[in-house]
């Protein structure tokens, strides 16, 4: 892994994503007490910054595992991210959905040209279905999160924050399944000299900030939150990549997430979901240690349910 | 009026305003079945184009009016506007606001810095009260849309517009006062050869559709629209320049209105109030007719109550 590895990645998925623009808000920084560049990932193609990792998954195939297709289990950001961007490199993704995912979710995922395989509820039901989809078509299986290649395609994001604003202090993501922070994590430590990368955690889906503390890949018993793409957790891939570079994370309340949300719909008028929330949140919580600082935050996605909103 | 005034405008009111960004979504595009360019004025300062006609109104007051103020009545962005750009010059506004204006509208005013004036809630007793005001303080009236320098100052943002996109055919603006408008058609024509304007509006305020046909300023009996920016009629000011550049103006229904909001919203993540919806609205109605054409759309702002969407 180097500096020029990056780049090539970058190159790579080029021709697949938007560079989303890099916004900022005079009120907000005022409210902050620092200059804040927001990444809007909820700008990128499907949404979300996921599109970044599952085309650069994609194109790392060789030519005889593309003609199989691609396969994954997921019922968020990911599902569509794989399907719109197996489409749009001409090959097949295979979705495993639990039956009672939303109408919405599947509604995007046959938008995109994703095949939609239901499975039970239960995550083994869900498992086991990947296992036999993969057995019966050859279907290479891409980790929504745990997978070096999805890694790498989600730091392309804050590469593009960082040739934008070089001065960066700070960046600041949401803390899911490890894939957007230890991408960023990477990104940071080829891209930049000074720039240190903290997350924001929900504090009831906080297995990220007790595997910082721990030492080891922590589980969540419950993950009663509203950031819904926060929920799961790292992985073998991601862990080690965080727990070297990433600072620290910051949990916060599910009040501060739907007020932070809130706060840059009405003041910068874009539309950014709980789970983008959560990193400025974070911010927000601790800003007297981030003041007069330059940060950066990855808005990761900006899929929400407009009919069914927490304010 | 030539297009070296307009470039002055334009200089002029530079400072004070943002450059708002134009912004394009294939999705959207392939639903309307043309090229669409939205000019985001929702990402102005205070949230709306009525930021240009007050700062460039103010700029062109003499030091002698300055020292006595302004003054205006309005509940909407144009109090909000005419505070922010009074403020941000360094002079006083005076906002003449009916007592039972939303608390909400009267905070804005405030926090921009705006000195709030109540009046009764008719249009007579605000009208009185303007006069009594501008009579005691020596503060110059400016009107929110029937005002030469308004309508030059709005009628810059199609000519950013128009200087990132030359090659337009069309610019869509809301119908409402006809500022926005006027100062519009004025752009097109000093900026472009061959782009013509259209306008959308609420066929429950269609004031504006009735006084194209019949040449004179038409009025509204009633404006029951979700469009509360668009419930008002031209005047002497902008009517002349509308009636002998405006192409047409196209009528909506409210669930047009709010289907074409909705489509903003989810598909390119941005947050425009239903009076800005009203021009999309307009050229989906009818968008046979600008099949395959480039058309800009003048996104006016994005002050909307998020906690009561009509979704």
């Amino acid at each position: 892994m180097n500096k020029n590895f990056l780049i090539q990645v970058h190159n790579r998925v080029k021709p697949y994503i938007h560079k989303t623009p890099v916004l900022s808000s005079q009120l907000i920084n005022d409210i902050a007490g620092c200059s804040i560049y927001f990444k809007c990932e909820n700008f990128q193609k499907m949404g979300a910054f996921k599109m970044r990792g599952a085309a650069n998954a994609i194109l790392n195939l060789s030519e005889e595992e593309r003609q199989k297709g691609v396969t994954t289990h997921s019922s968020g950001n990911f599902a569509q991210a794989l399907s719109l961007a197996a489409n749009k490199i001409g090959i097949e993704a295979f979705i495993v959905m639990p039956e009672n995912a939303p109408e919405v979710k599947k509604k995007a995922v046959r938008g995109y040209k994703g095949d939609i395989i239901e499975s039970g509820p239960l995550p083994k039901e869900r498992e086991e279905m990947s296992i036999k989809v993969k057995e019966e078509t050859g279907a290479t299986f891409i980790h929504p999160s745990n997978d070096d290649d999805v890694i790498h395609g989600q730091g392309t994001a804050a590469i593009e924050l960082l040739e934008e604003q070089p001065d960066l202090d700070y960046i600041f993501t949401p803390v899911g399944g490890g894939g957007l922070m230890a991408g960023t994590a990477l990104a940071v430590k080829y891209f930049s000299d000074k720039c240190k990368v903290v997350g924001g955690e929900p504090k009831n889906a906080d297995d990220g900030y007790r595997s910082l503390q721990s030492g080891k890949i922590e589980y969540n018993d419950s993950t009663n939150t509203i950031a819904d793409g926060l929920r799961t957790n790292f992985g073998d891939r991601n862990f080690p990549i965080i727990k070297d570079e990433v600072e620290r994370i910051i949990l916060v309340e599910e009040d501060e997430i739907i007020e932070a949300m809130r706060l840059v719909w009405e003041r910068m008028k874009i539309i950014i979901e709980p789970s983008s929330a959560v990193a400025f949140a974070a911010l927000l919580k601790e800003k007297e240690q981030f003041k007069n600082k330059e940060v950066g935050i990855i808005i990761s996605g900006g899929n929400v349910d407009v009919t069914n909103l927490p304010f």
